[in-house]
């Protein structure tokens, strides 16, 4: 047989818990590799960690790379640490042709003979080095000359734990979403997570779509703003026009919600919540004139907790308060992000999507819709971290919320 | 122009409000036919019926046949009446080739001079007439001889008014399904609805799945027949065993619902439900022995609501209650649906799609499931009547007997 | 009795076919109203419209008013016609309080003694009267003094017919969508759909999303395209992204079309076609440079068919070409949609309703989709003359290809 | 610390790759157990099997006892080897107390001193040792004092490896179902695996729905049958009645499949094909008395290819040839699924969860369905080897058999 190129490399963690060895073992096979297991400590107790020393070989050196570069996505770093490589950007929002391009899991980058912490962890950014620094960027924000990290050598990447210790919610689930499970009690569950959450001086994110209206639930959302459960919400421009129509006008889509007939032109009260926004000047002015005295953006002006609503195409109006530039509402959105511990997405594909591509994998996320199909593509994703609950909003929020107020006792 | 066949038909009823009328235009056009209008009554009032008289032409005898024979299966009638045909059955379960295919509105034939009306209404049957009263009939219980129903003439079908007079819930949710609507509300109707019936003596069936029990709603289900509001249960296999295992060892599908944890060797519960019900000999004597004292199948047998567990090929076990052989479960779903006055089909396609097959047009249908694809199913086979909600089985059905409770007390 | 409030109102048109009547009637009774049919004219033939008189009762002039507001809305018209009313708006992008809120169906005021027709027709817009025309107008065009109709007089709304004569594409799906339909029929009659009114000059627009590149159907898209059956196209930066990822490195996702494997390093690929964008500048600067040399993108550039990417709040990059504020991008949209004939809508929740609403009621719609929810939501949300097809896009669009390749020879 | 209760266990096989170990490590945490790995080898190249020996300890002997039943599920099993346990039935059709529950992986039994293989492998059943063999046997045909295995002592359970070795189908869709996948590539894909797995004289069993027929692919069927790829069919009534409505009215749910118009009295087709196998006898008898002469059941017949149709609660007739007593349906399922290397399964939830109760772990299942829960639901149920593909079966089913034309040549 011919010559081998082969590389030695290290890979430590809860390597068989969290399935880390497998996705590499994968990768190797699946690139046509080889290897040989050099040297391999499984943790002993629950707490330990594993370690494994793994020489891998490739049919040519350039073969060899590709794999490496593939297995230190997953965690494995060489054995031989060598500094990362970096390029000047050629102009600003051009990255250099062979950058790095970031996953959504913890990184460092070999710098100056010291593992540098990245950032600002996002997935499909690219790696900015300044000044013994290393953050996460995004393309458009890249400035000509900026040093960034090209090829794979260098980084070091941690993927997260699965939470363990016990039946908690994530554990109860599963990684699948379904739609046959114990309601009540995963309300209990998720109750308890966001009470827990709240009580460590955990943040918390919401972030959810009109529906949350239309199902009934709106209630329930606002009850948790009110108690302090919610510290920040993200949305769009439906969910803040169908929560002031039916605050200021008792209907959904036109639909008395207390007894379900058909309001007197109810078909206008859509563009009605519009324009009063509009009149008064914005969502906080409307409050401030009285004009908005209760709902989910009445309690987040009252308790300052801060929203954010991204425009979209489709949007009505849309409200002033709507940032209608999505660069804008990208970096406003990421703000509000910053150190929480919890989001939770409620009835809303396009901002789930565009939220989880902002959150670094260690943040718990659950998402919450009745289309299964929705929850299944967030996860493909990349946001494979979140707990899906295939279930009817307008049924299990009030249920969340009413375990919530219990606990609260 | 070519000479023109044509021939006089009436119609009365409700004909805009219940789309009668544009059926039959739609049919003629679609079948190139022509009509002229000679005479159209309008009701002046709400409950006042309007009446046409239209003729239609076609472009030979046989093709005006078939554009009446289409429009008389929507509610029209020939202006001068003729008597069915009648042609004997050829062989047992041979129905004569023309033979008239039922739909599942209340239907009549003109025989010796009068209308008679079909009875045991069902859609995809024959009608055969015996001693002056017409029976609809499925081909395996057709005698060699039986005199059955030819062609389509002398034959009046009547569709079903569409509910009216204040908004009800079949209104309110128009004639699709959706999840988009405020289920608390939802729940609230569904409760008044089926309150108001069983006060007004109308018999109420429940058809439901496992997932009745997988959701955690099989307390809310027990204590809807407890409290005498479900007067028949239609289920499978799936339905009493899970119960069954929820009664007796707590869990389903292995967990522990109370706590949500893993049961020791839970993976053997389903089994051992099935095992335990061998043992006592049927669903009853576990009951009379003690061995089952709580759940939907304990209150069944208690409160002797008769239930009819029909098999299929998916069945474990199947447990000794339930009926392997199609033709005698169909049968008995059959007897037990007769002169139901509202169905509830929860979480079961299967079932569902087989009960739906079994009543006439005018029974209530109300149809739950997450799916929404399961729910467009059922009305797309012909239970066009059907209210669907698209919502968590085991949040709703919690609020629907919530809201029952307060209308008893 | 006590004494009753009434007013007359005439309606003309395809009364029972388009079930006008049927809603007019509807909306009576909703609103706990009365009627009397004063007179009632059936078109006798297909083409001969029908014709009614109506008078409608309340219980008080407010109640009679609520009810001919509604009405009016579904095309009924006051017997003795009557000006719009005008009011001034109070501020930019503030409507006058009781602004008429648009449908989008065609639309005329009475003004000056005249039907003048409303231009640009949208649903949930006010109406803008200048100079002796009326403008239809989304609230933040607005300007403090612009003239806005109010009230529900003076308006005549004409919904659109049904699409009659032979069985066309519209009439054999009937009203919903399914997923049980002859799949390689329903392409023919769509490819049929797309040569005729291209044939007959008609604009065709495209709006799609990224699962055309995901599911292999890139290529049948581009060849429609350079076969000049493309009049536009109106998509987001996924699409763009993911048919430039495809055109250029032959991957999806990652995976190489071709022959199923993973690319190296392909998880890059993504990202590395947005740098290449910026490299060159531009989409089509890349097409001049030589950069990208087939594909979608590929195809508008060379043949000079518009394009309209809008932002959205889950964009990687975005793209430079990309309009990033939502304002600016609905109205290109909206310039882009103007005289459209035919939209086809692939894949896309998001652009699909976007479009969508600025749609008027009578252009030709159908909603690709595997998902049924997705088409059910873009009816729900008022574009209901859409056409749903849920079937796989990845097998359905080659097949709509190769029938419209056959058309042409 | 409290005296610990131990065993040593040992496990052996592609422990990383297949998941082994993880599954072992989570069940000893959920179950709150502590381990020890005494030992560790891992394969050092692809094809090497790892080993390890692991000390479990538990909080008393009891505790311990429920961790080591749950890990000789996964494949462990004691060092120390016990015999199995045996106890006889108490009466027919009722299993011992603390009877074994199957699961659908390998399985032997230590008996005699000698690891007996079970025979019939299927999940959720009981195992019954007779004359030194042991057979996996449903409750229904367990005899009055049949020796019946308890507990979990002494049983092997081997799961399957996963594929490995080249990018293949199966490794390339990874384990989820989505939507999102190129359909010509997978189509492609699935021709060769079915060609591959008849080339080397495997046995391909096709499970299918109607909607094969409804959405235009029963020619496609056809045509695999007549060309000898598949070796049996199972379904249910609808297949075949659709079927027969296809090939012998050329309607399918009453519409001309040829160009998409209404068939005259299209609707009694449905019924008219039941009747005239009625009137032939059997579906054979028709082909016999040349009354069928093509589509998916005359190519049964005439291939010899054997075909079981199960009834079910829904059917119309059921035609003759429906097993309508489940009991005796399951038994021919089961026989005819014997030996099979491969099972495709279309559009049907009903049969395809029922099959895939009957099949071991380690035969190859293809799932192929529109509908996104229909393929996760039959993971749910144990059949978790199944490779989703969530498409239009209209349009993807022409392209493997297209596909599988061209392998041919």
């Amino acid at each position: 047989m011919a010559k081998k190129f082969e590389h030695e490399i290290e890979v430590k963690g809860h390597l068989i818990d969290s399935l880390i060895l497998t996705k590499i073992f994968d990768i190797i096979m699946d690139l046509n590799g080889e290897f040989q297991v050099q040297e391999f400590t499984v943790g002993k107790r629950k707490k330990d960690e594993s370690y494994a020393k793994i020489i891998i070989q490739g049919k040519s050196q350039q073969h060899l790379n590709q794999i490496l570069e593939a297995v230190y996505r997953e965690g494995a770093t060489s054995k031989i640490q060598q500094q990362i490589a970096l390029k000047p950007a050629p102009k600003d929002m051009v990255m250099p042709d062979d950058f790095y391009s970031t996953t959504n899991n913890h990184t460092e980058v070999f710098y100056k003979a010291k593992w540098v912490k990245v950032e600002n962890m996002m997935m499909d950014k690219c790696v900015v080095v300044k000044s013994n620094r290393a953050f996460c960027t995004p393309i458009r924000q890249v400035k000509k000359g900026d040093t960034i990290v090209v090829g794979e050598r260098g980084i070091r990447v941690t993927p997260p734990e699965r939470p363990r210790e016990g039946v908690n919610l994530f554990q109860f689930m599963g990684s699948g979403s379904s739609s046959e499970r114990p309601t009540q009690h995963i309300a209990r569950k998720v109750a308890q997570d966001i009470y827990k959450t709240k009580k460590q001086g955990g943040k918390i994110v919401l972030v959810g779509g009109p529906a949350i209206v239309h199902t009934g639930a709106s209630d329930s959302i606002a009850t948790l703003i009110k108690f302090g459960f919610i510290d920040a919400v993200l949305a769009g421009n439906a969910l803040a026009v169908h929560d002031i129509e039916y605050s200021t006008l008792g209907t959904s889509l036109g639909m008395n919600v207390r007894d379900g007939t058909l309001a007197i032109r109810g078909h206008r009260n859509h563009m009605q919540a519009i324009n009063s926004v509009f009149k008064a000047g914005s969502i906080s002015k409307m409050v401030q004139k009285r004009m908005l005295t209760k709902g989910i953006m009445y309690e987040c002006v009252r308790k300052n907790v801060p929203f954010v609503l991204a425009g979209s195409l489709r949007d009505d109006g849309p409200l002033p308060d709507v940032l209608t530039d999505m660069t804008i509402a990208q970096r406003k959105y990421k703000e509000v992000l910053k150190d929480a511990k919890m989001v939770i997405m409620i009835a809303t594909m396009l901002h789930s999507i565009a939220t989880g591509n902002m959150l670094p994998a260690d943040v718990k996320v659950i998402v919450v819709d009745i289309n299964q199909p929705t929850v299944t593509k967030l996860m493909d994703r990349g946001t494979w971290q979140a707990l899906g609950i295939v279930t009817d909003v307008g049924a299990f929020l009030p249920l969340v919320t009413q375990e919530i107020q219990k606990l609260i006792k």
